[in-house]
């Protein structure tokens, strides 16, 4: 999709040991993301709390808030600044934390369904409330599990950035679904998933609204990619059945990597189409998700080229076979 | 150049600290690259040794030797295959380590100024002579240094990989270049010098025929870019005079950076032209230096799209400014 090449070699020498160590946690002294701290975090924007309590009281069961300090601000005017050669935006957008549970050393592996089910509702409202923003373009949500993934709390949270820009790598694979779209006239997510289900060979799980597969061209070994099967170019479309789906095999897939990785520090991103409607034919929204095992080196930095010892397939196979 | 975007925050809390730890070194306990243990490597491809030597004694200034393990081979044959959607190549190309210097622990920035034009001469001829293999389409010069960069061996080298496909991040320069040169008729590099010594904002050090920038979106802070003033696609087409300058101006900018970050673990890589002649308007070859400070979060895996609160016009006036 995005012309990425990675080199699978079969000497296991040559790529850095996956650790076997679990993520290291960061300490937290005194955590603000605890219920009775909600003094400490600005004004919450969506909570998920019982009917009997108030905002920002301890009563909740999830919420979201903005980060305290942004790294944009809705408020700013948008304007567009040419520099020479180089463009500028003003740092307009919005920064918000999903503070997921009010459990403190809770990770998204131990919560139940119905835990995750509310992480993904809440993705939902917040993507539908900020794409009212015309000056907004695109809606990244993203997650740092791990202070080796970029954690700076242990209470689980993930990010969410809405952005006046779209940002490279979803700009690259826009461009190669728009390729294959004019080629075949149809969705190349939807002809992957019908290939890998054809195949069986990169199919980590299955439910009947989703895939989990070890992408064809992995940039880390575990890397995976949960990709619903309907055509959907926008998460934000998603019905109840599905959200129930993609909190069944999520908790699957974050079960299976944390058996065979020893709980290591990941991150995953929602791959979202942007705002402009034009994408919706082309665009299929997905997660990826990206163990953090080994060292980036100059070959990644320099080029974008990746290289590992474990074929998708032989990880595909080896989640597969674990015994949740 | 590559349509991406950096996102520069005044608040320092949010990105991560930059840690004043210098570089780790891996652990050898013996090392292959030092002399006396030829034995241990592949027959060496090039040297630079002392005229009463010969070939694989230990009377060396500099060798290049294949990669023990290459990642790839360059005696198979080129075959590119379809599976279904996808796209995949042989394992066809050359792997090639340069070791810089027979001192076990001297770090390049420890290295005089006639050391490392040795170096940017093997880069060259190495260059040149896998040219002659009409199944490569590019090559790829990287350096990783300490063991957070990717670094096996304390011992100083360099890699090579010839290849048979572009990778992702020069196909993107190309598609930039292009874009520009379609435009305005001119090379975007030479635009960029030009407005960078007109600005001198984000310069950090300049000879006659060199300039070293901190680029305007940095991926991380003190990404530092050495850049030839005179337009050229390719570095093989370097002459005297200018590996000299070169030698100058990367001796000037590592000892900068090691003074400002305290020896940091960094890559490199030479960002040089395809072999494909057509390139040689819009293209003009170029070294990225990447500091590894700080930890890539999954905004950074997700979306490509980098926050720090390190302006680049800060990060050159700290640099220029260091008594060297």
């Amino acid at each position: 999709m995005v012309d990425r090449w990675v080199i699978i070699t079969d000497d296991p020498t040559l790529s850095p040991a996956i650790p076997r160590t679990a993520a290291s946690v960061p300490e937290d002294l005194y955590c603000p993301f605890c219920p009775g701290n909600e003094h400490l975090c600005p004004p919450e924007i969506l909570a998920n709390r019982r009917d009997d309590s108030q905002a920002n009281d301890p009563q909740w069961k999830l919420r979201v808030i903005p980060n305290r300090s942004p790294l944009l601000v809705i408020e700013e005017d948008l304007k567009r600044m040419g520099e020479g050669i180089y463009d500028k935006v003003t740092g307009v957008g919005a920064n918000e934390v999903i503070i997921e549970t009010p459990v403190h050393a809770r990770r998204q592996a131990d919560m139940d369904e119905d835990e995750l089910e509310n992480v993904f509702w809440a993705y939902r409202d917040r993507i539908i409330d900020l794409k009212k923003d015309s000056r907004m373009r695109s809606v990244l949500i993203y997650k740092n599990s791990g202070a080796e993934a970029g954690a700076t709390l242990e209470h689980s949270y993930s990010l969410l950035l809405a952005l006046p820009i779209v940002p490279r790598d979803i700009v690259e694979e826009l461009r190669g679904a728009e390729k294959h779209y004019a080629y075949k006239e149809r969705c190349i997510y939807c002809d992957i998933v019908r290939q890998e289900i054809q195949l069986e060979l990169r199919i980590v799980s299955e439910t009947d609204s989703f895939l989990a597969i070890e992408p064809f061209a992995p940039r880390v070994p575990f890397e995976t990619w949960i990709i619903p099967k309907r055509h959907s170019s926008r998460f934000e479309e998603i019905d109840s059945k599905e959200v129930g789906d993609l909190a069944t095999i999520f908790r699957d897939v974050l079960l299976r990597l944390d058996r065979a990785l020893n709980r290591p520090p990941f991150n995953y991103a929602l791959h979202n189409a942007p705002f402009d409607k034009s994408y919706d034919k082309i665009y299929h929204w997905h997660m990826e998700i990206i163990p953090r095992i080994g060292i980036q080196g100059g070959l990644e930095w320099g080029s974008d080229l990746y290289v590992h010892s474990t074929a998708p397939e032989d990880a595909a196979a080896f989640l597969k076979g674990l015994v949740i």
